[in-house]
């Protein structure tokens, strides 16, 4: 094995390892390490194994429940409220979403609220699991603060991921997985290390003037919603960033906005608490709720082709369908395995250490 | 009365004799007329007054059935599909929402696409009929093509809007009413008439290229998605337009993408059909299939202010609330009436003339 290229059942043996030295149950372990994979796989790395160190510390200090009892707090038939118990959030997510499904199995829609979670990775991968029960997924999730309303100079809005997922026939499902920033927070890390600067609309400074400074954020700036500015629309990726909020976290429990606790075991906990952990939302629709599903993925596929030969613009090679380029990585991470940074590695080979596991 | 200001009262009288000179029932007259002055009332005249000189036209060439019967046909416990019948979109919109309110009553959400239908107006008031219930309420449609997905140089879909209304306490509600593009096409015209360029990231021209052309349209080019370009996240606001198109019309049995229909009278009818007219899609969710209202609404209460008291960027006022200009709006149509443009009060006198009707 080359340095720094794994193979998926090293990485998610490794992944499945820590997380049952962590004290998680078999099965959660290995819940935990398939959202783990599936963000290398599509490749959103910055969801990936990277976090694994994050949750291992937060563990460390005592702010991981690793023996979590999710439970239902509330519910209606097309509706529950569940309790995250302190749990890593994949856990709860996975849960979330297979209690919208089964809602929906009954009442053609299911919308489940969670509190009391943390970060659950990727947002793409709990719509993804509605696919194979011909149900269109949606879930999303608050975030630790980072992000400034439109007007404001504060972070009070986490970068609020909305994912969207759709099923079609012949074609490929359409997925739809995106921040409601204009890029993620990965982006400016990767523009400090390469000594770039960051593109317009991307970033404020502590007073709340636009900045392309990738430290922008250490120096007690802001990220800025989806539009950068008020004339470009950033009131509207406001909207969505608060929208996702609100259902997420106001309707579920959790605490919301600027109180969302941090998944740093180096950052304090902070003083006010306006619910419990974090908060995310999921829905499950069933295509047959509304129409019947052959009808339904014949009218995607050609949805879907319609758009996919729309005349590309000049110096384009063609139009894309949400999900494709994570579609194309899977396919090249099945070939070539996943690619960890060198850093990422040393991170593995800490945790090696403390665990007695081996990472090499 | 000054020249260009009328009363809610004289315009909505107006609206209603028109639509009832059109051969609608004295229900869906005013239904109509309402949704037509709430479009005056809170600041989005474009989608208010002016657009009954199109729906009259349209009218007048056979393509608006006055007289429509909106059937249910497909439904489960929090789902239903409506068949809008040719209607003005406001009538199968209002009956729409009206659903999913009834659907959630019982099933804790209701879910409910519309097709045959036709521009409904402003997503925001189907969204608000929600709230008097306690009840989130959600509402989006598809429209005719006008924005290029990413990379492409063609418009495949309308500037698709979605709103989402949340109810408070104290505090007046949540409402976001966007279109899924960095400003509206009415820019485009206001910009042209006054002699100005369009911002960066609004339009782009018949081969792709950035344009600051206000008439870029007419020319072949096309609006751009929230975001504008790849760098600064236009892909997300395609998937958020492409979502909506899904919602109201590939799942509801409109026409979708670029076959939806022109709502301008002197356009002629495309050749292929996907569905039937305009597609909409609604949402209702009852706060207490969640939590107990009045918790939720003392924690919206709490979002609301905290979002307010953020910290206003360097020469800016204050951090608004989804919903406040509307709201200032509606303040002072109240106090000083509604201002229509000249041309406006022109194309009414036209009607008037038409119709036996007086337009002074």
């Amino acid at each position: 094995m080359n340095c720094c290229r794994y193979s998926y059942s090293y990485l998610s043996d490794f992944t499945e390892s820590v997380l049952r030295y962590m004290g998680l149950s078999e099965t959660d372990a290995a819940v935990c390490a398939k959202v783990f994979l599936a963000a290398e796989q599509r490749g959103i790395s910055t969801h990936g194994v990277i976090r694994l160190s994050d949750y291992f510390r937060l563990w460390e200090t005592g702010r991981i429940n690793a023996r979590p009892i999710i439970r239902v707090v509330h519910k209606s038939p097309s509706t529950a409220v569940l309790d995250g118990d302190g749990a890593i959030g994949m856990i709860p997510a996975v849960r979330g979403m297979q209690t919208a499904i089964e809602k929906a199995e009954t009442a053609g829609t299911g919308w489940v609220a969670v509190n009391n979670s943390s970060n659950f990775g990727i947002a793409g991968y709990y719509a993804m699991m509605a696919l194979k029960h011909d149900m269109i997924g949606f879930s999303c999730t608050n975030a630790s603060p980072l992000v400034a309303p439109t007007f404001s100079s504060k972070p009070m809005l986490g970068t609020n991921p909305i994912a969207i997922a759709v099923p079609a026939g012949k074609q490929p499902p359409f997925v739809a997985d995106f921040a409601t920033t204009p890029v993620t927070r990965g982006k400016f890390t990767v523009a400090a290390k390469k000594g770039e600067r960051l593109a317009s609309g991307y970033a404020q400074d502590a007073e709340g003037n636009p900045t392309d400074d990738p430290a922008a954020i250490e120096h007690g700036g802001s990220m800025l919603p989806l539009g950068g500015d008020r004339i470009h629309g950033s009131h509207k990726g406001y909207c969505l960033g608060a929208a996702v909020d609100i259902l997420s976290a106001v309707l579920s429990g959790a605490n919301f906005g600027p109180f969302v606790p941090p998944m740093m075991s180096y950052l304090s906990m902070l003083d006010e608490k306006t619910g419990d952990g974090w908060g995310h939302f999921f829905g499950a629709m069933r295509v047959d709720a509304f129409m019947p599903t052959i009808e339904f993925k014949q009218r995607m596929d050609k949805w879907i082709k319609v758009m996919r030969s729309a005349p590309p613009a000049k110096g384009q090679e063609k139009v894309l369908i949400p999900g494709d380029p994570e579609r194309e990585n899977e396919k090249r991470t099945a070939r070539e395995g996943i690619t960890l940074l060198p850093q990422v590695v040393a991170d593995m080979q800490v945790i090696a250490k403390k665990t007695g596991l081996t990472f090499k």
